[in-house]
């Protein structure tokens, strides 16, 4: 499959602007785990995921992280090409959560190809206006649900997007998903453990009862 | 001062643009404390600030609020007109926090303009950047700063705004802005108070020592 199958808007790109799109695209191919943007390095570029997931979190000066939304087949990334707009004031970090393709739309060619075209624009909007959706998500999340409902929402997020029960997870990487210590993520899963809705192992929390952890999660 | 003089792209409209906002404009006034839109309601479209100061902030299920920002003299508010874009997927309400003049541009008249002008549809993007760099920030503070950090900058922001040390903020008021209870916020009130940081009166709060909450905010 090629980029103008994942681009949504590649239609509405006059010949001129497929043709220096294409010329700048950059493919890249990496392993989970990879750092591919952080908040200090230069304006990557807007990231189109081909396979594979991304995270997109921020950082906090003591090191504490919190994800802000995760990107899968076909999604898009603007804020590896922050630059792209002056009013654009935070920083992001963008690691590979899997093995990953993706291509990199140098920030200069999407910027001048968005200046002429209101198609584009209007897609960034688009965009954008997701990303917002999430990040509104978020904010009620932490403002209004207890820690217990929080982590119910993550493992049964996991396991659907693994379509499994058994999750490798480490409790320090779900502290930094939920922007908590993993001391009490791992409090947190014993207690779940207790009431038999999970079973814990080293680096595994397998999902026993997702009946009560959608209660929980709803209650 | 007309409206061609606050809307800052209004020399990028084609003629026919230009006459669409103009026909289609609604001038309003309102008294402090007016609900201007809430989430359930129609989409009531863009609001343009002429002056006064409004603020954006959603709600919990149990009628708890947080502030999540504000708008002054010139700002243009998006989240009004949330019905423009599929992907605006969140509702917030906003109120006059004095008295204001803005004016509405009816939701459909600007997307029709958005969608042919890419003029329009960048400065859309800019003002929805804007807005979440806000979000971001907030994040931030909700995350990673203790509550008394939160309760000085936003004294010392109140300040800055009235150009005043003398406030006139309840309790109540104060926890709606940073998403906690009125008794919360008394009690960290009266421990400013015993440091001398402020003094507290019916509905009042008044700024003794500037220097002190300043470093308190940044310690």
């Amino acid at each position: 499959m090629k980029f103008e199958n994942y681009f949504p808007i590649w239609n509405q790109l006059t010949a001129d602007q497929k043709n220096r799109t294409q010329k700048g695209l950059i493919t890249r191919k990496v392993e989970k785990g990879t750092l591919i943007h952080n908040g200090n390095m230069d304006c990557t570029g807007l990231l189109l995921v081909k396979s594979g997931q991304l995270r997109a979190y921020i950082l906090s000066d003591e090191g504490r992280e919190i994800t802000i939304y995760r990107l899968f087949d076909r999604d898009m990334c603007l804020f590896s090409a922050s630059c792209m707009m002056r009013s654009i004031q935070f920083d992001v970090t963008i690691e590979a959560e899997k093995d990953t393709e993706f291509w990199i739309i140098p920030t200069e060619i999407y910027k001048s190809i968005m200046e002429e075209s209101a198609p584009v624009a209007n897609y960034t909007n688009e965009l954008m206006a997701a990303r917002f959706s999430d990040v509104m998500w978020l904010i009620e999340q932490i403002m209004w649900k207890s820690l217990d409902k929080r982590v119910a929402s993550f493992l049964l997020e996991e396991s659907s997007i693994e379509e499994s029960d058994k999750l490798k997870l480490t409790h320090e990487a779900i502290a930094n998903h939920l922007g908590t210590h993993r001391e009490v993520i791992t409090r947190m899963l014993r207690y779940f453990q207790s009431e038999g809705m999970v079973k814990l192992s080293r680096g595994t929390v397998t999902i026993l009862n997702k009946e009560k952890l959608e209660h929980l999660q709803n209650v």
